[in-house]
């Protein structure tokens, strides 16, 4: 009997869910994006409104199970799907950078939510001009870690020579953040040319091209994680 | 050969790595806690001051093997010490867990230091007088979610019958959140007597007992992850 995989998030972004999207992509399994079908957000809606097993999106539901935390629903399926680095270290080696990269996500949305998500960004928009600075400040850091570690595994991929579910995270944090500091992510990523090649090596393979040539593939946009206020990625911007 | 278990993060603060040090001492396994030895400060600095393979404390050191992230650390040594809940579903549902109990930790960090980790508290204080509301409003939220999971299992623990290292992480977290916002967590707790019950079930372990009695236990203080600032938590400084 084959499971059925449900991946639960809201529609019209590519959000956290994304990285779930591109585990299944890549793993060629299919999986339904509920929060996108009929009556899905409705669905989505019900696990954040009331109290329940799971916090909030993403959700991973196969059969019973119900999981959420996008690092933990990605590793759940990078084991299941051959898509962690070898050994008994592995995937605990492949979970702390994931994390990491979550870590990174998580600052880059703050930086246009630095007060509270239930707030727009014009009513944070003093906070985020002086917050700002100070992630671009952090992101150097970031990525030259990404970085050693790629470097250290002699490549071509973070974990050696198989693809994980780490290299597909590293790809979309790179693209989303190109996207919301064009200007900073040049800066940041000065030095670096092996994360470009990762990311561009990520965007050719096979299955991940394809879906990003697919209407699956939604774009970056405005009410994203990841945004773009050029005012936050302008150094004439950047006084504290 | 009995391998020798490093844990390498800051001295003077509980801090992320207290969440680490619980889940040595409920299973009775001994550790370096290596920031507090001799010359640790400088080893925990090296750690942070340069690209590596771990981007920063808390970090694991099991020989050759290096962890980081206090969630990975916790996953890693629970599954090691029989501290996660059975099944083969049961780690997934442990770490999915463990990271919303990591998000309130960096939610309520997030109070007194909302613009960023490298400023003082006192130069970020009209920012954080604006988000510890908002803070606050989310709380009860988090804990309805615990409560519901506690409840959902038939407890005594979060996962039925046997303690996980899930617990010992929620009994750190209400503790330190009671800590830093007694007035704001006295109300958000109101209705889940349950989540206090397990609190209390965790502090008198016989291991754990003894451990908060020692010496290796540090006091929340204010250069740590919880920190009592009475105008955040204060209704009347609430105003935004």
């Amino acid at each position: 009997m084959s499971e059925t995989y449900e991946l639960i998030y809201w529609p019209g972004i590519p959000g956290r869910g994304e990285f779930v999207r591109l585990v299944f992509e890549e793993a060629g399994v299919p999986y339904e994006d509920v929060g996108r079908g009929k009556g899905g957000l409705k669905i989505v809606q019900r696990y954040v409104s009331e109290a329940g097993p799971v916090f909030g999106p993403p959700i991973l539901k196969v059969g019973e199970l119900l999981l959420s935390q996008t690092t933990n629903i990605c590793l759940f399926l990078g084991r299941r799907f051959g898509l962690v680095p070898p050994g008994e270290h592995g995937w605990a080696q492949a979970n702390g950078l994931m994390l990491t990269i979550a870590d990174v996500v998580n600052e880059t949305h703050d930086t246009h939510h630095p007060t509270s998500v239930t707030l727009y960004y014009e009513d944070q928009k003093a906070e985020a001009l002086r917050r700002a600075p100070h992630y671009l400040a952090r992101l150097p850091r970031f990525l030259a870690h990404f970085a050693f570690v790629l470097e250290q595994s002699g490549g071509p991929h973070l974990f050696g020579a198989n693809v994980t579910y780490v290299d597909l995270a590293l790809f979309h944090l790179l693209s989303g953040v190109e996207y919301a500091f064009p200007r900073g992510f040049a800066k940041a990523v000065e030095g670096h040319p092996s994360l470009l090649a990762l990311r561009d090596r990520v965007a050719v393979r096979p299955r991940i091209a394809a879906y990003l040539a697919s209407e699956r593939r939604l774009d970056f946009n405005q009410h994203d994680l990841f945004r773009r206020y050029p005012e936050l990625d302008d150094p004439a911007a950047r006084a504290t």
